[in-house]
């Protein structure tokens, strides 16, 4: 830039601005700085330029909240930045200057000043808050004069010295780099500290700060200044202008950090957004007894219930609350320690939710009684919470019921149905702690007390709960890991909890009674002590902590729906789960069905609203208790006289199954698919299970060695399988429909509808659904006139590879549906194996080559792009051809909206997965509205 | 029909063809029939109209040709009786009967006359001859009275009673339906001749038809008429007119019989293209030995040489020729045994010649002296042949030289480059028969006796000979599956030399000194006994068969042009070739380049004209000699430290492997594929490899074990393989990229050009090409500087898997070429593992599900519609990228007309699929023109 040198404003700065500068233009050139404190230029529509603090900064004005005055460079200061080899615009150093006169006036101090210096906090904001960017450099502004202004102001030499020194301590890590080596175990101010600790009181350990007086600090700021120069070759900054400069610079650069890369390759949030930087008025919480800084909630981000909820500390700046290093007091005992105060706070959280129409996630400064807003935002908030603020600000009049579909993140809506534990257990359990309940739910696994450790855990197949002193950012993997979180200290509005939060992660944050040893790693409690891998239970809805494992029992609205063990209105999260399901229903065009193989797993997607069964896999139904063996001696035969005494035995099995599954789904259609799989799947591989089949069968066992190896293929996947099966045994296909038509012939005896959609898999050529279709025809018109009855059903197939979708054209001849089964197009539109991927794939993600894994959201430039075909080509045949999904994507929310925009009539998903589909299919519809 | 009762003309005809005949029309309704002989209504031109037969009848008539008088019923009726449940066109039986009754006054004779009565030959005639149809019933009209009247014009009563008995076999079998039953081992009439000749000479086995006189034949007729009855339940009709209207029905129903269904399937031949029946008044060659019959080529239909050709059999109908079962003379030898009736034929063959301009295959009749023509046709020849054919017509001026380039087929060319026995070798082989020389080469293999034996066989890998007395139309699948055909009786016109021509196989026929048990399995000769699965050789060039296993040597083409051992003038076949590779030159808008992945090859592929390597496998160069140990070692390796070394060892391979292909090519482009297949296929499977790969690289056997362990897929086609590896492990593509690179540096040195085209495979994410196209440059810039020289060299990539078809667009802005892999972008597309289909894909082919493997010809409605969008898309964003294929389709004749249809650039084959490429690029240019 740099900030200080006045440059001269007009002409030249216009004439860069219309060279190539982004931003709008106005009398002055563009604006790239915008205030806020005492009156704004900006409003909190504004989030895409000012970033989401800088727009709710200026929102809290225009409403009249308390806010420290300060200013606010806009997200195209960093588009220009990255754009323009890290250069900034012409125009921007004098917009700078400008606003930070405006602030010295109105506060009647200035940067520098002998007796009222001006500090200011500098902070990151994008649109979204953002993990592993720069968050804040508080007291940018003390040098070796200013600092004795401060003292002199504050009356607290002390107070003066340490805020002094914890500005060289941040801006000398994150503006000028000054971190630990990867040679280093501490971070080198800390082992400034620590050295400066053991002169001062030799041969005591764990020595506070706080122990340390103004002398002591003075001395230590000296020896930072001296680590700074050492290790940087630079002085520090004495100017405050030049340390202004260096920390807006700090914060454009943290946008590309690996961090803040991997978080928004997470989320999909695109690099172009950038950062706005916040500069604001330093507010002191740590001036004494009557100051603090804290951090709440208008309502409690865990559960939803309407509690003014959240933490505070007295006497400390408001790094202190989130670091985690000390265990903040709940908000509610503000009321006795500074009613005036927490009676302010209460009055700014009314109009805060009144205003905004949504739960607050909000931070204040105390500073000698006085109450000053830091920032406001939406909150995070767990799966549970979300459907409790939404349904009750519905009731509460404040949203509409349409807002509350939308608002509610439809991933996080399976939380809802997440396992609690069992009381009976409970009862019988070891309580050995209780901390904060920061991520409802029950969680039971194997402690890690180190990311990487739980990584690898979780990859093994085990169940993992992260254990740490405290989570920061480098956790970030473990945390995605780990079926939930327990730390020992940090409040609600810790990491921990923020990240579990926004994950739907189980969590326990700030049980304090916990003794965490990394290096031994050991959790020690109650004299209970745990080794890594040793199983602990965490309840996230009481905050309670078990020993060993306790087992779990059905949530709530699983008692009510399926269970039918609880009365619904004795459940709170039913109701309103109920009031949702129902709006959804009103919304949405598609309609939401099941993956199920059994009339169990029907009932459960028919409780949360599935209209239908989207896929039932017959062959799952092979595999239970005797059967496999009809199956492998259909399988073994050499004749075709044999393989019909195997599909004979097989028959009243399969017709069984779905006598069960008609009479469950009392009408609801039910797309059944034929025999997929690969026959050798049937089959043991290991030779002493081949003889022990080769005996039951009678069959010698070098037959069945004989005919394992002969069934085996190079790639399973591309083999024979799928309607290839029903093609080369037309006997399989035969019997699977006889066993449908006779199974509806046996219900409909009992007056209840049956509307069999039977599906032919892995079609590739018109012809393959012909052949089998003309089979299937022919097996009902038999069973319609030996069992004197008629059928209503339909014939169609899954479209899973990409010649379906070219050649759906002439496919839909014969179709009357096609159900997209995105599982296997995916494998093949890409080739790649789902099984086999896991040796690339997460480091395609992290090179950015897929936005995300393909086999959970639908990979739409690639896979989606096949669909459009199919549709496309299907509808020019058939109009009205039916169509779905019935792959894992049905149940991803970004799918499901994808679907929507193909015009899909329905997605289908496991039965846990009903409520996530039925919610996205709401909001795409209502996004479709727009 | 029924044809007798005459129908009224007019009115109802007219109607009827008005609503639903699919025939122009005329002043009497649609002409169904249509005359030859005397005069003619028809033309050589109305081949799908008259069929082949009947058209070329006409043909004759239209040239003077002697013809015996007949009918022709049109294609349309077949079509007509195929689209109306086997029902007849009502206008069809009236024009039938004015036809028979044009015969009859043209001859004098008439149907059932009892002094002259009309006889006629039936035969089935589509556009082209197809085996597997009814194809003849001679002598209809008999009847127990005009037989009398057929002896005592001939003057010859046994002559007359053979004619009847053969009549009612015959009729009795192919339209009456008495045939052997899967019970039975013998033919119904067969067993009914060998009872009466056991009957009349008991205890001599082999009793020659010719010792049974006229009343032996009138007890043998007496004995049909009964088996006919007991196996129909109804008497053999005695009325011509019935005899007529069933055989008629025969030829249409033979049109869906199962052998003509798989013909049709084999040669894409539409079912909708129908057969024409051809109705003839009868001519015989077997009322003595003035009479004879025979089937004659205007040139040698093996070899292509300029001779009359073929061979007869005095006192014989037509079918006793081709049947094989009396071995025919050849030709020239009618020049002393009728001597006139020889000239006549030559002045035919020459009129023939020159009137159709091209080889005729045609079927003559002598009858008491006087020449009879029963048909001509464009004669099936070798690829040899058609070759030399071919340009030495456009020598004689009969046809043009774009003439000859679409004549020949482009499949067959790979023929004249086929092996052909060592001289040497030759010297020392023990001759132990000779026969007709059928089809050029040299083909060395197992025997087997049977069809299905030889198709088991070679599907086993072995290499087989069909060894058969005769075959017939059960034996095609046999004849398929061998690498050469041997049979003891039959001549260059029974059905082995005529299938071998026509599939280009080796073929030695009429070997007569074979003695065949197939009961067995064995076959003397010479004192020999061969069994099943022993060795011989045989010599389908020269007609000799050898004992053992003869080692064969290169063909005269390649002599000249590879080896360089034969001077090209003294190579005939060389010339023609040279010739012919000339004209598709200046013809193919296409160019044609080879798949070599060593100079060995490369040079070949140039000789044989290829412009450039279109895909060099890298991979392979890692398999030879020490080189696996490096390969080994870096995919051992734990740390990027090993696998670098692994990677450095093998660098200095690749480079003298690309310095050695560069040379070769003197500045012709190279496709380079960066290394493809998973890791894993280089590693050992067996434990005891495994512990010897351990020991050699100095790594712990466990760790081996572990590491092949990490590295199985189960489906290795879609696993990490391809440019995943490259992104995977950047130093892979990084050490590739300075080989390559280096080399060109060398190589530019010598002053030779140097035109890498580095492909990246696998590519489905435009990101994917873009990192490791990064590389590429990277290295290319740093080898520049070092080498103090100058790259002109491309990156592109292979579009092999469906998503890089949809995501085209994207990629092309990074490619500068696109390469079709079809045969990974087959099995992705069809989600069909090659490896794998061979459990489905024949009896696919069966059901007609594909029209032919589509790993062979590339399947247009699936895979070529997504090679369309990639085109599309690709030129959307640059019009000018390079595009080419270099899957196994580049060398399929069908694939490369469609690959010119799309427009690519090139194709790519092996490099003796090079000529038959360029030919198809010719013809594929010259179709375009049309």
């Amino acid at each position: 830039m740099p900030v200080k040198s006045t440059g001269k404003k007009g002409a030249s700065a216009k004439k860069a601005a219309s060279k190539k500068s982004p931003a709008r233009k106005s009398g002055k050139g563009p604006k790239y700085v915008y205030v806020f404190g005492k009156k704004t230029d900006g409003n909190g529509s504004m989030k895409s330029l000012l970033g989401g603090k800088g727009a709710n900064l200026a929102e809290m004005t225009r409403i009249g909240l308390p806010v420290p005055p300060g200013f606010t460079i806009t997200t195209e200061v960093c588009t220009y930045y990255y754009a323009n080899k890290r250069t900034y615009p012409k125009e921007l150093q004098a917009q700078i200057r400008a606003a930070v006169e405006a602030m010295e006036k109105a506060l009647g101090r200035s940067f520098g000043d002998l007796k009222k210096p001006l500090l200011v906090a500098v902070r990151s904001g994008a649109r979204d808050s953002m993990p592993g960017m720069m968050d804040t450099i508080l007291n940018l502004g003390l040098n070796d004069q200013t600092v004795d202004a401060l003292a002199a102001q504050s009356g607290n030499e002390r107070f003066a010295w340490d805020c002094y020194r914890r500005f060289i301590q941040m801006y000398g890590d994150v503006v000028m780099g000054v971190q630990k080596t990867p040679d280093e175990d501490h971070e080198p101010f800390e082992v400034v500290i620590e050295s400066l600790k053991h002169e001062l009181f030799p041969g005591q350990p764990d020595v506070s700060d706080t122990r340390l007086d103004a002398a002591s600090l003075k001395e230590l700021v000296k020896r930072f200044k001296k680590l700074v120069k050492d290790r940087t070759g630079k002085a520090f900054p004495t100017d405050p202008w030049k340390q202004l400069e260096g920390a807006i610079g700090a914060v454009f650069g943290s946008w590309m950090n690996d961090r803040a890369i991997v978080y928004r390759r997470k989320y999909g949030i695109p690099a172009e957004w950038g950062t706005a930087v916040n500069v604001q008025a330093m507010v002191f919480g740590n001036t004494g007894e009557n100051s603090g800084s804290g951090v709440a909630f208008t309502r409690d981000p865990a559960t939803g219930e309407k509690v003014f909820y959240g933490e505070f500390l007295i006497n400390a700046q408001g790094e202190d609350v989130v670091a985690g290093v000390r265990t903040p007091q709940p908000v509610e005992e503000l009321k006795q320690v500074m009613p005036e105060a927490h009676k302010e706070l209460e009055r700014i959280r009314a109009i805060l939710e009144k205003h905004f129409k949504d739960m607050q996630d909000f931070e204040f400064t105390i500073e000698e009684g006085e109450v000053f807003m830091l920032q406001t935002r939406n909150g995070k908030r767990t799966g549970v919470a979300a459907v409790r603020i939404a349904t009750e600000m519905v009731r509460e009049k404040l949203i509409d019921w349409k807002e509350a579909v939308r608002r509610i993140p439809a991933e996080q809506l399976e939380q809802v149905l997440a396992p609690i534990f069992d009381r009976g257990a409970l009862k019988k359990a070891k309580l050995i702690a209780k901390g904060l309940p920061a991520g409802p739910g029950a969680a039971c696994g194997r402690i890690y007390f180190n990311a990487d450790r739980a990584v690898t855990a979780s990859q093994r197949g085990h169940r993992v709960l992260l254990v740490r002193v405290e989570t920061s950012p480098e956790d970030l993997r473990g945390m995605i890991a780990a079926d939930g979180i327990l730390t020992a200290r940090g409040g609600v509005s810790s990491h921990a909890a923020l990240v579990a939060r926004q994950m739907g992660k189980i969590c326990v944050c700030g049980a304090s009674g916990l003794e965490i040893d990394y290096e031994k790693k050991t959790l020690k409690v109650e004299g209970f002590t745990y080794k890594e891998g040793d199983h602990i239970s965490i309840d996230g809805t009481t905050g309670e902590v078990y020993d060993g494992e306790v087992s779990s029992a059905n949530s709530e609205i699983i008692q009510v729906l399926v269970d039918k063990s609880l009365d619904p209105k004795k459940s709170r999260s039913y109701q309103n789960f109920a009031k949702l399901m129902t709006w959804c229903s009103k919304l949405a065009r598609m309609q939401v069905r099941t993956n199920a193989d059994n009339p169990r797993q029907a009932a459960v997607a028919m409780a949360f609203g599935a209209t239908g069964i989207g896929l039932c896999r017959t062959e799952h139904m092979f595999f239970e208790g005797d059967r496999i063996n009809s199956m492998r001696q259909m399988i073994l035969a050499e004749t075709n006289v044999e393989r019909k005494a195997g599909l004979d035995a097989l028959l009243p099995y399969q017709r069984e199954d779905f006598i069960g599954i008609f009479t469950e789904l009392k009408g609801k259609p039910a797309t059944i698919r034929l025999l997929d799989p690969p026959l050798h799947e049937f089959l043991p591989q290991d030779a002493a299970a081949r003889n022990a089949v080769a005996e039951r069968l009678g069959i010698p066992s070098e037959i069945v060695a004989e005919r394992v190896k002969a069934l085996h293929e190079a790639n399973p996947m591309l083999g024979h399988r799928g309607c290839r099966l029903g093609l080369t045994y037309p006997q399989i296909t035969e019997m699977q429909a006889r066993a449908i038509f006779e199974a509806a012939a046996v219900v409909q005896k009992k007056k209840i509808k049956v509307r069999p959609e039977i599906m032919v898999p892995l079609v590739g050529f018109a012809r393959e659904l012909e052949l089998q279709v003309e089979i299937i025809h022919r097996v009902a018109a038999e069973v319609a006139k030996e069992k004197k009855t008629k059928f209503n059903y339909m014939v169609g197939t899954m479209i899973e590879i990409p010649r379906a979708c070219v050649a759906a054209g002439r496919i839909a001849q014969t179709a009357d549906f096609f159900s997209f089964g995105t599982n296997d197009l995916t494998q093949t539109t890409l080739g790649m194996s789902r099984d086999d991927s896991g040796t690339f794939l997460p480091q395609y993600q992290e090179l950015d080559i897929v936005p995300s894994n393909p086999f959970a959201s639908i990979d739409r430039a690639g896979v989606g792009e096949l669909m459009k075909v199919a549709i496309e080509r299907g509808r020019a045949t058939k109009p009205k051809i039916k169509l779905g999904i019935c792959g894992e994507h049905g149940g991803d929310p970004s799918s499901v909206v994808f679907c929507d925009t193909l015009g899909l009539d329905y997605v289908s998903c496991s039965p846990f997965r009903v409520p996530v589909a039925r919610l996205a299919a709401a909001q795409a519809a209502l996004a479709a509205k727009r």
